[in-house]
């Protein structure tokens, strides 16, 4: 297959275009870098099937990529403090980011993927959330530059589906974390990881029995492929996540166990419109993909915590007297200690 | 004041035009006609206070209006109908149209007002809806082109307040009637009216216990110049809309009543998504703004049924034999029998 990957540069982005070249496909890659980072393209430009476009989605995407099998739309800040400082930038990657690439899809006669998300549901009222529930979202909240974004993109992609019969599909992406997530994300994994690591104490929002449900990056993945790979039209949303629930607190207790047990767990402010609870219902993608989630916590945090342990020693500062090799490699942010999956 | 009005031949907009021309201001109207009529257009150029531009919003406003003191965004397909007939218009005029509204207010110096909706509140599970509630609205469903396009044009409205202190008021405006309506605007209002002056069945969907609330278009008029009068920042929405619900059953039957008590009431399947209920809570409006509505539904009925029983009365086929400046007066929509409010 030859796809077109917009966001290729972000967290779930690079993995994807990793799948998807391990797997013998053709990737073009699209990102700005307002959140994706360049490392991840870097990373990928070695790979004879991958090629690279620097370009705002929401401004145009190339013209000339010719017959495409799937364009797979990912790009857009996705964490509270990317989406909140780039509020305008969020919702317009949402809407003509988004029409841009219902638009390539179109006119490349590709499959068109849209990545929405578990926010869509806003601090929902019903638990767990199967697909047919409508949400709970506050339009003029902090978050709704980010969520209603996401509401948009899913209206428009059904629109396309509706009045061109594009073959559109559309995910839900609950919380999801591993390698490749930026250090500075702003979310409890990151924000745990990185405290512990730096042996500083882990900081828990409200009382910390607010639930989250986390999914390892190689499952979500998993189940894009599958659902990309389904013959015949599947236009209606599908979820994508965990169901296994647990606190923030027992989750920061966990990860604080994993680096440094004797670290101390601090208690904050709630941030503004913060969900209490969400958890998908998977019933959809089990039965239509025959997916679950695989990896444990466990095993998925061991691996993210490698990660970012291996990411902190490379941006350790490189002693000027050292050997020219390392410095430039330091530079290039390739290293041997440059941390994969 | 100077202002720019996008959606100044569409049945709020063309009153819109009227009431500020008459109170001295200046307007500049803005309409492509994918759902305003050229006729409203025609009867206002006659005012040396108006001017017009015919542009769609969506693809860009003009640039060389000089200093602007409000900027209003009323532009979009609103009836069921036609937003379905349209649904990707209706998107970008709600994304692209109001970021270019904004971005003109921003330039101009302008107080921003978007006209939202009560849709953003969609099948809504509280009554009556208060400002604060964040709505029921399905984002897959066939009327979520104008909904969500409606919850995303507030969202980033309230990003452009929030990130660059723009002046931006937002209404929510429930069912409202009046002349100037589509004949074809496919609501219950005209319908009933179209029907009953053409001597046929009205049409009830469902059982007609579902209830409307609805508004004389002179109120809403009054309540917004009241809004953009109003020093001071105001950025979160008011609901604008009267709170006298009724049954489309009941309502059919005055309607009936008015024209001929002889014709018969047919019930015919619901459509989609079609909201049971729903009634604004006006208190905010009230308090902020001293304004309730003020003309009953026995009146705006009655001055409502006139201006259509006059437009068809002028659509009615002219002789060809005729005067010639019959026939011309016929073509351009500009007859003695013209209807007014």
């Amino acid at each position: 297959m030859k796809l077109l990957l917009t966001g290729s540069a972000g967290f779930i982005g690079s993995h994807l275009a990793e799948h998807f070249l391990a797997h013998g496909h053709e990737v073009i890659g699209v990102d700005n870098y307002l959140s994706g980072q360049p490392r991840h393209t870097r990373h990928l430009l070695a790979h004879p099937g991958f090629s690279f476009v620097e370009a705002d989605v929401s401004m145009g995407l190339p013209t000339d990529t010719g017959p495409l099998n799937w364009v797979l739309h990912f790009a857009s800040p996705a964490s509270p403090p990317h989406y909140q400082q780039h509020a305008i930038e969020t919702l317009m990657v949402g809407a003509q980011g988004t029409q841009h690439a219902l638009d390539l899809a179109r006119r490349s006669g590709a499959r068109f993927l849209l990545a929405s998300t578990s926010e869509v549901y806003g601090d929902p009222q019903v638990h767990p959330q199967p697909e047919a529930y409508w949400g709970h979202v506050n339009p003029n909240g902090v978050r709704s530059c980010y969520d209603e974004a996401k509401r948009y993109a899913e209206a428009i992609t059904c629109a396309y589906h509706r009045e061109h019969g594009l073959d559109t599909r559309i995910i839900r992406i609950f919380n999801t974390y591993g390698p490749h997530m930026r250090p500075d994300d702003g979310r409890v994994v990151t924000n745990f990881i990185n405290q512990a690591l730096a042996g500083e104490a882990l900081t828990v929002q409200g009382d910390g029995q607010q639930t989250r449900s986390f999914q390892y990056v190689s499952d979500l993945v998993a189940g894009i492929a599958a659902l990309m790979a389904l013959p015949g039209p599947h236009p209606h949303p599908v979820n994508l996540g965990t169901t296994d629930a647990i606190t923030v607190l027992r989750f920061a207790q966990i990860v604080r166990d994993a680096i440094d047990p004797t670290l101390p767990i601090r208690f904050v402010p709630l941030a503004a419109d913060d969900p209490r609870q969400r958890q998908p219902d998977i019933t959809l993608a089990r039965t239509l993909l025959g997916w679950s989630p695989q990896v444990s916590l466990t095993d998925g945090l061991t691996r993210t915590i490698a990660y970012f342990r291996a990411l902190r020693a490379e941006q350790q500062p490189v002693p000027t007297s050292g050997p020219a090799w390392m410095r430039g490699a330091a530079d290039a942010g390739q290293s041997a200690a440059t941390p994969g999956d």
